[in-house]
């Protein structure tokens, strides 16, 4: 099989022009201009490549080679990322998926004909929260799990609903059950690791085991505003204080895990936030990741009980609560074993890793076998211009997921 | 001599209504409308106690009882305080020292009769930085110290400038010299704690020793903002860990050293304050001060040194400036000695304490010899609406007042 990198790379190119923003990366938010034109310019790509192409309801694209087995090769083997991006996005970010993705099919085609089992490329229309107050929109669909009334409810900044602008783009809101698909038989997804365990220990590629969970807490610690020059230490009730010393428990008792737990506090308001006055509020919030749902559990049940002491310990008052929880989704075995054969057939070992960010792969894992394959980040850049990896590793990487696809299709 | 604590209570409630807000506490900002009301009020009382009134080039308002010893009876023996409030201000603060002040001179020509040294009320213009991007303003023009264009330059927050707001008033810009005075013998004021130390001690009085000194830092951390789900606790380097760790590292040196040594984290700012980054770079204030400037010093010294090898440990950037200074400024000996015999022979016995807060004392102080009188702040509360103290120890600070008056002036 022959992968042709440069055209990896122009495609690269050509999707980060799409939606540049002047201050740097590219933007391409769900039923956008930069969004729409992306698509346009994939499917194109997808019929010189010689497969079947159509949009679902959501405007999810697919483009098909279909299978030779009995009854048209049953269940498809489905490759593709998405097609939107963050804010100043990066070069890479679905991206790859997609364009890898093309690039293997192409190979297949060429070099092994039509394939057993259908063998389909997914650009999925939305998977980052890029414009409305809702994620994973595209395979969610797919999966026939969007709520009844989340089209109608559920908006953007602006306050423009989803089926209005579905409708701007000449989508029917009432046909979204039709993007539901039981006939996929495995997903595997190439994408960059956004982190920098790979960099650091030097490998080229991991198969991903798990997709973590996440908790996501907000603690309100309430203490009490005092004049910070009227009111001696040992008198004060102070909220940064005490949420310091949770901070500092929330890390700790994360790094004691160590790997794959990490415990992030990321945002943080002070009340009143002035000079002068010991703060009488403060809340902040934790993200809570681990590849095992007991672990995850047992992460949210220490800090919750350390922070709990420490407010009592000082007179504080606090109240937590879950913002968000999903729970880890492990890759499937069969897959995870063909992506370690295709990796060590292109002369790669691979590591195993979890994947602390989400990915579509969680969402389709519930209709079908799902796997992923990374590739390193330079520095571990990520939703940011910077975000790169080698061009050895991306080809690496579209080596590896073609015959990954080919052992799963063929 | 007679204190009537009846019209003591009045006169607060009368100033409290001029700048009430709809949503509690008074405002009266320098040169605004309920400033330029309360000032009159201010000065019909005076009159109305038989003080010869005048008003000063920058608006401080003096009632006088002129002396009886030779050249008039020398320089002055005064009291008083500030009529500008802080936003949402509570009833005492200021107000007090000026209606006490009022009820000891009214008490002291009614018993004593005419002074042999002048006697004089003086109702400042603005100490709280009401208004403009100042404060000191009153007591600054008194002791010669106003800077030549800072009239011309120095605005509110929609820009307004002081010379422009003194014009509006009627007041000559080019006049503020003439408001220095140096024929002051001696300034006392009666002022509320504005803290808890006197209610938990269970004292009704103090007689302060010092004005603490301050020192305001803005403390920069620079980490690298992180994805929170990709970067493993070990590769991370996070701002708001390492600023939480400088926070309890404040706290405990503070403590540690006990009163009258305070230091407060008070405003904290996260970038980018996102749930799901690991924080880059935190900015956060310190307010330190101590009775002492040795013991400041030390104080500081030791705070940005641990801050520092914190930063180091955990390879974080960290940039350390100094806003704002100010020296401690010791009461006069020998004003202390006449505070402290008036108290025990009005029959209480006065703590000593040292004022976390400024007060106009500390700049009269470079003309004057200065003492200050403090009686308790209800939960130590103060700049809302919930400033409070008993009745009786407003009574037995006017009756304090007015006897060290006696001893001063008489």
């Amino acid at each position: 099989m022959r992968i042709d990198a440069a055209l990896l790379e122009r495609q690269l190119d050509e999707l980060y022009a799409i939606g540049a923003e002047p201050d740097g990366g590219a933007y391409r938010p769900l039923y956008g201009d930069a969004w729409a034109k992306a698509c346009d310019q994939v499917e194109r790509w997808m019929k010189e490549a010689g497969l079947v192409v159509r949009r679902d309801a959501v405007g999810n694209l697919w483009g098909r080679l279909d299978g030779s087995g009995g009854s048209a090769g049953g269940k498809a083997v489905v490759t593709g990322s998405h097609i939107d991006t963050v804010r100043h996005g990066g070069r890479l970010d679905g991206a790859l998926g997609i364009t890898a993705g093309l690039a293997a099919l192409r190979a297949l085609a060429e070099a092994k004909g039509k394939p057993k089992r259908p063998l389909e490329l997914l650009v999925v229309c939305e998977e980052e929260g890029s414009r409305f107050a809702t994620n994973f929109w595209g395979s969610r669909a797919i999966i026939g799990a969007i709520g009844p009334d989340e089209a109608e409810t559920v908006t953007d900044a602006p306050g423009v609903t989803l089926a209005r602008a579905m409708r701007e783009r000449g989508l029917d809101p009432a046909d979204i059950p039709s993007a539901a698909r039981d006939d996929l038989g495995a997903f595997v997804e190439l994408h960059i690791e956004q982190g920098r365990i790979l960099e650091t220990e030097r490998v080229p590629l991991a198969v991903v085991t798990t997709i973590a969970g996440a908790v996501h807490l907000e603690i309100v610690v309430t203490g009490r505003p005092d004049h910070a020059g009227t009111t001696p230490m040992d008198l004060r009730r102070d909220a940064l204080a005490g949420a310091a010393a949770m901070i500092q428990a929330v890390q700790s008792i994360a790094a004691a895990l160590g790997r794959p737990a990490v415990a992030t506090v990321g945002k943080l308001r002070v009340e009143p936030d002035q000079i002068n006055v010991v703060p009488g509020r403060v809340t902040f919030t934790v993200d809570l990741r681990h590849a095992v749902l007991g672990g995850r559990r047992a992460l949210e049940e220490r800090i919750r009980s350390l922070c709990e002491t420490i407010a009592s310990e000082r007179g504080l008052g606090i109240a937590v609560r879950t913002l968000h929880e999903r729970p880890p989704v492990p890759m499937d075995g069969a897959v995870r074993q063909v992506l370690e054969r295709a990796a060590t057939e292109t002369g790669a070992v691979p590591a195993a890793l979890v994947s602390g960010a989400g990915h579509d792969a969680q969402v389709l894992a519930a209709r079908c076998a799902v796997g992923m394959l990374f590739v390193p980040s330079i520095g571990g850049r990520s939703h940011c211009p910077e975000e790169a990896t080698d061009p050895a590793h991306l080809t690496l990487g579209t080596r590896v997921l073609a015959r990954a696809l080919e052992l799963l299709a063929y």
